[in-house]
Formats: structure tokens, sequence, C-alpha cells
């Protein structure tokens, strides 16, 4: 599915944009059983701004498809970033507890030739 | 609209300022719904300071008005930076849960000729 | 699915169990969109106690299933209640903001001939 | 503007649903400024439930419309009695700070003919 | 000082109204310092609404004046009664730590003739 | 092993002591994998007072006991009301999450030819 | 040491006075190690109040002495109650952890010929 | 008002002394109603120390003193290091709602000839 | 016991994975009473990431060990570098409260040859 | 009173040891009362380690002891390092309301020809 985008309202300021979503939920590929999470994206917008609607659609395919934590939160940062070519981006993932214990895997993207300020 | 200033009562001293209003409403263009978020500015004032109860003012012109979340934290950093030549300046929107997902914008302002210090 | 139980261990004596599953999902037979919740069972168990992997995978029946937030309470009082045959049962359902409100169900089997006791 | 309902899915069964609007806003009377709160709903339905989305477009009507805080808190319970002609039902209104103070309203009804549980 | 009120909108039916100022000071009559408190007031109107800019105001007058937690408590209590002759009337202040303890008074009013529901 | 005792200091007055311990673990007889737990100890005693020291050996001595939920709870309070013989006794053991989900175990004791306050 | 007191302001209503001390220090007889602890007072005054800066001198007395916390707490009870001859009065004691474990002990004092009313 | 110090008990060592007063208030210029703030000073001493008891009575001073929240950050600021002579100091401001926003001011010193560390 | 692991996913991106164990308990070496903590493990993968159930188990090894709060800390540090061959790891370990007192431990390991980024 | 230490279990590495006490106490040289305060101990052992157990009773010394916050924070301090000889330590103490304020001191100590790294 196609993540849309708008043109950014302010093209040439560097500024951030953050989207949380709380109700994130994909499968265990080894359990079957369903993983709940939430996703934070945080970006730095060039030239296009992601839609929110669309946004929360793309992760609605997730629901019933099973995938690693680690694995996920990848994919979205690659997606997201195909989707908008940011300045800069970072996905982070944190998960409910399972087996007494909880998870967050962070990824970041910072486009080449650019250096990280973080 | 104008927004009112006052002269900064210590001129030659870099100190910040933060105003937060936690009751900030517009409208969304696309639903004609309501946003409802937080609206912080921090600023380092040079000559001038921003008036607190024109400063509220300022921000009820949005209350009916369609704008959407990156373009609007824009054009108040923008409308109070012409309004009080800061030596820096920066607005952060905090917005309510939309779609069962929820989201910040933070756009910053560094005089020309000025280092950024953050 | 059928639920499964286990004899209550202490029979003679009225005592509370309470189950919370903070990660209940269901879908809105409106919008095709997932709900998502926190269930709480409370009971006083009779001769039977309901078994929490078989708990755990009668809810998850319901991940893909279009059901409004009444219905859904109310049926889960009425199959556990069937499932177990307690003395008293309180099903609470907690759902988190869907345009920008947020709701909360509590129903309540009480068994005949009995005191609510509250 | 009508409030829609729905028939009550478990009628034989006296249950609680509470609807929490914490985006809530109507404007003072006295000096024009908005105002700002959280609007609870909490009723036992007999035959009829209040739909969510008309609940929704019932409050945006307060928007632009001004009204004391005890009036609005029973013109609330007055409307949604009419509309759903519930067994009992509760508003609770928690307003933000004006003055360096703030204010909750509570009314409730219940049905002529029945005792008060609370 | 007079406090002002207003005819109650709603006054054929019992409902509650609460005023929180946090920002209550006086003074020890003990030692001169500063006293600083949160005072609550909890009411049933009959025909009578207290006006909150002139609560506000009534509050101030305590400001520089000498008064004991017992006695503060229990006189906001009688002129507030004698303002608005409420069906029944709390008053709570909570005071910030002096000597590393901290205190509350709760004082009560219920009209003459009235049975306490609380 | 032996809970001890000591004699009430105050026998005449009926009071509440509540010991907590935040670090109960037990084995699941299942799976043989840990459960860790809160257990709450609330009573009122009659000539005797538990000593806390071996009460605190008394849960050491679940450390590797395969048991459920519902019976160690009620265990827990046989146990107790055996050593201490008091007026009233209440055991609450709160579970932390396993497969999504946590549970409350809520058990009383009271003496019999005694009226239940709570 | 004598705990001093003064006339209640209010002598003909019933009403709640409540003093916190998070500082209270004991010594525990066994280990000769310190014990601490909050300590709350609640009482309905007849006609006489208890003095603060007095009370916080009567609970300076137990910094070096070795007492158990149920015989604390029921002293204290005693001593106030000779104090200030209240129509009510109860005393909480919340202990930091020892062990692994924390305790509250709740003692409360009715005037004879008086219904509790709590 | 004069406002005391004392030696440094370890002059040779750069450390950061914080105090916090929750209660400071002072009145608005504009509308003479009355202002409630934190004020949080943090400094590295040199040779001086400021006297709690006499930071005190200094805050006092503002308690009916017409002053706007930057001027009297700065006004602090000055008179606190006119007082003790530090290596470094900053005071912040944190003030209450008026109007539906609140405020934050954060003044700094570095002694002149020193690189600020922060 | 074998710690197993799995591929990299996304080996080219430096990313950072956490897992949180608040069910860590280990045996005091001194009184043979058991530790309570939480564990974190924070590491950057180079070929390989830990295994989460396997990681459980490794953890659950400790329960009946003695071992001190310094040298535990230290050696999962050790054994879980051996385990994946880290580009950067750090392990925290936060323990409850012993005889009024609680610690933390924090060690951290960075791969030869490569600069800490922290 | 001696501080006893043991051996680092891990000599060649830097890593980070924090005890917290939240139940310090001392007494205030002027006015004779009793302070309380929570102290933080942070350091990178070289080659010994601080015994808990010891460093609880070193506490204990300060029960009766009439020394100010600033002296007794840097005396902490001396001792410590005196006792173990760490690369690096810090002392943090935070004291509870005195007056209306509190209070917070941190010292640091850095052995000399080593590069401060906070």
């Amino acid at each position: 599915m196609e993540i849309e985008t708008f043109p950014n309202p302010k093209p040439g300021r560097e500024y951030v944009i953050i989207h949380r979503n709380p109700e994130f939920t994909s499968v265990c590929p080894k359990t079957g059983l369903p993983d709940f999470g939430t996703v934070t994206i945080k970006y730095i917008p060039d030239k296009l701004c992601l839609e929110l609607k669309s946004l929360k659609y793309y992760f609605l395919q997730y629901r019933n498809m099973g995938i690693f934590y680690e694995a996920v939160t990848n994919k979205i940062l690659d997606d997201l970033v195909a989707a908008c070519d940011p300045l800069e981006m970072e996905v982070q993932t944190d998960w409910s507890t399972r087996g007494g214990m909880n998870s967050t895997i962070i990824a970041k993207y910072v486009r080449s030739g650019r250096k990280n300020e973080s």
C-alpha cells in the first residue's frame, strides 16, 4: 500500500515532526500470538510530509502480519524514508511485556552527506 | 491583529522566557472538526518581550480557522518572530489524539549571524 | 470456542478473583477500524474457576470481529457466566480515545436468589 | 440538532455506560472568552443507548455558545435524558483554571418511581 | 466585603457545585509568617449560586489577615453559608508543610431539618 | 515452618495491622516458570500479632514451590489465621503480567459469630 | 512532656482536623536500628484542639526511643486522646520498607456513648 | 533588607547548591491581583553561601510588591549575586496559570572571565 | 547454559535494542536471602541479536545463585557480549531496598577500536 | 568509625555504582531540630568498593550530630573518597521542606590527573 505525502509547508526551515501510534499491533511469527506496541516516528522533512490518515492505514497493514520486533522497526523506517525522503528520521518501537520482559528498538536514518545532529 | 510587546527589562543579559498555552484550538481543514493542542513558546528576547494578554488574544484568532499542524506551528513562529525580533525562538505544538495517533511539531528560529546554542 | 475451567481450590469460602487484559482489540462494525481496550473480569467463583490461558485465547477471538462496545461487554459477561457459573461476576471495558472521546462499560451478574453485595 | 440513539443490545440488564469528552469548549457569556472542560456522561440505559458520533456533534454545538458552568451542565443532562430516556444519568463537568480557581459541577437524574442506588 | 450570588439556573434539582482555590494565603497570627493552602468549596445550592469572581475577591481578603487553620476554615463556611443559604456546604482546607508537618481541616454545614446524605 | 507471634500490646482495642510483601515469588506448576507478586496481609488481632521477621521467612518457603494463584492466596490466609487466631484477616495477592494479562485474588476470613464490618 | 492544647474555635460544630508528620522516626527495640514512618492524626475535637508546635515536640520524643510499630501507634492514640479529649480520633502509621516488607497500623478511638460514624 | 551569608565550608571545591521556594507570591502591577510561583536558585559558591532563613525573609519582601515576571526574575538574580558573589548562579521562576497560560523565566549569571560550563 | 542468537535482520545499520527484565532475582551470598532487581540490556548489534526466550532462561539461572550486585552486573555484561559480539552493550541493574538503601550498577562495553558514542 | 570496603570484582572496567539512602537524618546546629534527607552516592571504583552494611552504619553516625547541609555533603564526599579512593565520586543530598523551602547540594570529586567525563 502506498503512503501518501503532501508538500512541506515550510521547506526552507529544518523542523521536527513527531507522530506516535500507541495502538500498533502485529503478530509474533514464532507463537502466532499478537504483539502490542507504541510506534514513534520522528523526522525532519525535506520536500514532503507524511499524511496522517495514510500513515494510520499503513500501520493497520501489520495487524495480522507475522514479524519480529527488530525487523518491523527497520522495515517501518525503510518504508517511511522511501515515502517522503526526509533529511533525518528515527523510528522507536516500545513493546508490551512478554514472558516478564519488555523491549524497545530504536533505528535512525540520516540522509547521506549530512552530519547526524542528534 | 497586532501582537503587543514591551521593552525587555534586562536587555544586556541573554535569558529565557517560556509561555505555555494548553488551551489552543483550531479547526482541521480536511474534516472541519476542531483540533486541540498545547502551544509552548520559548525565546531569548533582544529588545522586546511578548505581552501575555496580547499573546492570548493572538491565539484566540485560530479558534475557528482551518489550518494543518505543520502549517500552524510554522506560522506562529513566523508571526511571533516578526512581532518581537528575538535572538532565538522555538515553538512546540503537542496535539491531542486523532485516529488513535498523536503528534508534536517543533520549529526553531535563530537570528542570522548567531550560532545556535541549544 | 470453549472456555476451560478448573475446580475451585477453596469452594467453601467466598473470595474474589480479578483478571485484567489490557491488550483487548476488536473491530468497529461501522468503520471497520480496530478498537483497543482493557477488559477486567471480577468474579466470586462457586465450583469452577476460569483457566487463564483459555481465557486469553477466548479474548483473541475478538481480534477481527466487528462488534460495538455495549454488545461486546455484555457478550463477554454472558459467555464467562455460562462457562463457570459464578456467584457474581462483573465485566468492565475501558476503551481508548475515538473522535476525542473515550468510553467505559460496566455490566454485572448476580446469581438469582442471591443478594447483590456490591 | 437531534441526538441519535440505537436500541440497547441488553435491555433486561441494568448496566452502566460512561462517555468522557476531554475536549469540551464553550464561551463565557460575561467575558466572551472560551471555557475549556471535560464532560463525563454516566448512565444506565433503558431501551435506548446514545450514539457516540452523534454525541460528539451535539457537544460541538457549544463551541461558540455563551453559557455558564451551572447552566450548561444541567442543560446537557436535560437534553441527553430527553434523547434516550435512561433509568439514571449523571453529568459531570470539570473546568480548567480561571482566575486561579477551577470548578466541577455534578448533576444527576433518576427516573421517577425509582430509588437512587448510587 | 459582600459575596455576590446569582439565581440558581436549575432550582428544582439537587446538584453539586465545587470550586477549588489552590492559591489561598493568609498569615499565621503567632509567627507573622504567611500560610499557603488550597480551599475547596462543595455545596448543593438552593435558590442562589456563588458568583466566581466575587468568591475570588472574598478569598483575597485573607492575604494579610492573621488567622489560624481551624478558625479560617469555619469562618469561610459561615460566611459562604450566610451568602447563599445552600442545602449543604463543605469547606476543606489543605495546608502546605510547616515544621515538617501538614494539615487538613474539613467542616460541613447541613441545613436544619435536612438529613445529611453524604 | 512455624510462624512466630507475640502478645497483642493493646488487646482491648480493635485496630488494623497491614503488612505488604512486594517481593513474593513462587513457581507456576504448569510451566515451571517463576511467578512474581505482591502479598498484602490485613488483619485485626485478638490476643496475638504476627512477628514480621518470621512472616518474611514464611513467605520465602514459596520461592521454589509450584502452586496456583488461587491456591496460594487461600493457603496463606489459612496458615496465618491458624498462626494468630485474629478477629478478621484479608489476604490480597497482585500478580505481574503473564501472557499479556495480570490477576488479583482477595480472600477474607471473619471469626465465626462475628459480623463482617468492612 | 505535656502536649499543649487550645480552645476549639467552633465548639458547636463537628468538624475534622488532620495532621500528617512524614518525618517520624523511632528505634527498633530488637535491632537498635532506626525506623522511619509517617504518622497521621485525624480527629473531631470537642472542647480542645491540639497545638501544632507542641505536637511536633511530642513526636520528637520518640527519636531515640525503642518501641514496636503496634505499640507506638496505640501509645500515640492514648496520649493524644488524654491530651484533648476528642469525640473521635484515629492514628495511622505508615512505615518504610524493612526486610523487603512495609507495614501500616491504624487505631481508632470513639468516645464512649457515641456511635462510630466513620 | 540585607541578605545574610556565611563562609563557604569547602571553598576549594566547585559544588552546586539549590534552594527551591514553592511559596513565592508577588502582585501583578497591571491588575493588582496576586501572582504565585516557584523560585529556584542554583549556584556555585565562591567564598560565601546564602543563609536560608535570611533568603526566606528576602522573598517575603515581594508579597505585596507590584512587579512583572521578567523583571522580578532578573532582580532576584542581581540581588543574590550581589549578596554572595558566586562563580555562577541561575534563577528560574515557574508561575501558576493566568488567563489559561503559564510561564517560566530562566536567567543566568556567570562570573566574568569564567567559561560557562552548563 | 548457552544463550541463543539470531542473525541481525539489518546488519548495515547501527540501531539500538533494549530488553528490560523487572523480575530478576538472585541470592545475597552473605545473608542467603533473595535479592530482587530490574536488569536492562541495551546494545547495538553487529551480526547477531539476542533471542528473547533464551535470554529469559539465561536470567532464570540466577534465581538460586549467591552473587553480589557488582559481580552479577559485570558477569551478565561479559556473558552477553560473548554471546552476540555487539558493537556496544550496556547492562544496568536496579535493586530493591535493603536496610533502607537501594542501589544501581551500570557497566558498559565498547568494542575495541571503536569510539564510545553515547 | 571505619567504612569497610571490598576488592572491586571487575577492576579493569570503568563502571558506575549508585547507592541511595532516603532515610538520612541529622540535626540542625542552629535550632537543634532534626533534618531529613536523601543521600545519593555515585562513583566509579578503582580497586575498592564500599561495603553496603558498613555504609549504612556510617550514615547512622549523623543521627544526633549537629551539622549544616553544605558541610555534611562535603564531609560525606571527603570521608567516602578517603575510604575507597575512587576514580570519580559524586554526593547529592536532597532535603525535606524547612520554612517552606527545600534544598539540594551536589558535590563531585575527580581523581587528580583525570579528565572529568560527566
